[in-house]
């Protein structure tokens, strides 16, 4: 079951649906737009909707390709305490969901075939200012990665560099800091609202690194595949490790036992995905903050104040 | 001199000169991607001069249709002290450089044409998964904005929203705050690296409102008024003053004396543009933000504790 050709059978499928799910998504863009770029109200229906129609396309021709497959997808409904099948797809039909309702041309179909727990293979779809006007990033596990069928790899030459970019959750002053002298070359910092389009920029070569903070298995499932058959590196921090581990499996303990969509649904874990080079440093340097500064100094005022009323009394 | 006329045939000049110049960028752009996004190294020479092979293209025909007119351009020498003629075309040739070189299609060619130091017309290009690979964004004073030749009108329903999406500096916890629970309908904060970008999604709605920290004049030269003809709203904190001002004049001594080139090309205000809806109360609760709370935290401690050494001394 595991060989290379099924693999690249499901490549090529999930590649395949990836770029018919674009084609949808990139339909309703223009549409929000086109109306001379006004009356965006009347419009936003079909856009809105976008997320939902997208999902149902993957759904129902990988139900008919791969009946013994199980899918979950964002947009899903809750799947009770239904036990995950060997083959998951997980599924963003629409990643970057406000993005695309506001018409930033920043978004992705992310589709990521698990296979007990471990990417096996997986397509991005991101908009992009090509003839097609997107492109498609493919990989299986042990083939290398492909944009549009030519082989991509991460030109690695060096450790984290100020003149790279690097993707950052909107929120990163508040959640994490860099020690060790790491934000002096922890590049320029992009916040692009799309986990896998911020994957599919890692995949190739745009961004040294990206941090997200808290992404759902279905933000990351297809893009730590890609950008490890790129050449570049993963790292994740399960609940309760110490600290980052270089792995891919991202369910760990599906080999004792399969877990139900329901936990999969709950998934979220910090990821770290980049260049190979500086991956390693990014993670060594990397320091969830503790509670805020003006929370800190707020008590160390009262601890101060009430220690000098003691000595006077 | 100031009639519609001319200003529509300047217009149609820059929005033709920011066609080629973005078609060169596009091409450029391409080929460091091209082969199978490898061998960056060898493909940086020419993506590296993209930015003054564009310029050069820019100055040319400028020169040649408008001789008795002015050129401001980031990649200029220094001019010593030449003074700027009446008409001024002010260019960033290649905005959001380090994107460029990293292969993220994020950034613009922005032409702005200055009438005594007042924007009269202007164009900005910008890379767009549309089928030609890109949209020209175009105005003159009292002319509307267009994209593409079709009308462009930003379509204001609501004051700042906490669903749409706000153009940020990537320094912008560092440098201000927001007052007033504005934080809670701030928006989802987007980081792009190219300013003339933004103002270009500003324009055509897709951001309610973008700030810059400290802008040069060819950065916002054409999107301030690509921006306000598009029903949008500018303002300015010039130095030395209280608070924003809605005004388009970016030099507003001209009128008295025509400024040195020298002069032009250091300027630098904050700048802040978005829904006419929005920016009201964005500039009504923007502060700088003070020292950091770290070093008055520092400060304070010390305070403090020599009052207490003061009280059991």
């Amino acid at each position: 079951m595991d060989d290379q050709s099924y693999l690249q059978r499901l490549e090529d499928a999930s590649a395949e649906l990836a770029r018919k799910a674009g084609s949808l998504l990139r339909q309703r863009f223009g549409n929000s737009l086109d109306v001379e770029f006004k009356d965006k109200a009347k419009e936003l229906d079909p856009v809105t909707s976008a997320d939902k129609d997208s999902q149902q396309l993957l759904k129902a021709e990988i139900g008919a390709s791969f009946p013994d497959h199980g899918v979950l997808g964002e947009e899903d409904e809750d799947e009770g305490d239904a036990v995950s099948p060997e083959y998951l797809w997980v599924l963003d039909p629409l990643d970057g969901t406000t993005n695309f309702l506001n018409g930033l041309p920043v978004y992705a179909v992310s589709i990521g075939v698990l296979h007990r727990g471990v990417p096996v293979a997986s397509s991005i779809f991101v908009p992009w200012p090509s003839d097609s006007g997107g492109v498609v990033l493919h990989a299986h596990k042990g083939g290398g990665c492909r944009i549009d069928g030519e082989p991509l790899t991460i030109n690695s030459r060096e450790g984290p560099s100020s003149n790279r970019l690097s993707g950052l959750p909107g929120s990163f002053g508040a959640g994490f800091r860099f020690t060790g002298g790491l934000h002096k070359r922890a590049g320029e910092p992009r916040v692009t609202g799309s986990i896998a389009y911020e994957m599919a920029l890692v995949a190739m070569g745009s961004v040294q690194y990206a941090l997200f903070g808290g992404p759902k298995l279905w933000d990351v499932a297809a893009g730590v595949l890609i950008v490890a058959e790129a050449g570049g590196q993963v790292m994740l921090r399960p609940k309760g490790s110490r600290g980052w581990e270089q792995t891919l499996t991202l369910a760990p303990g599906w080999e004792q036992k399969a877990p139900n969509l329901k936990d999969l649904r709950r998934w979220s874990f910090p990821v770290l995905a980049g260049d190979s080079l500086v991956i390693p440093s990014v993670a060594a340097n990397l320091r969830r903050r503790r509670p805020s500064v003006r929370r800190r100094f707020a008590m160390l005022v009262r601890k101060l104040k009430s220690s000098g009323k003691r000595k006077n009394s």
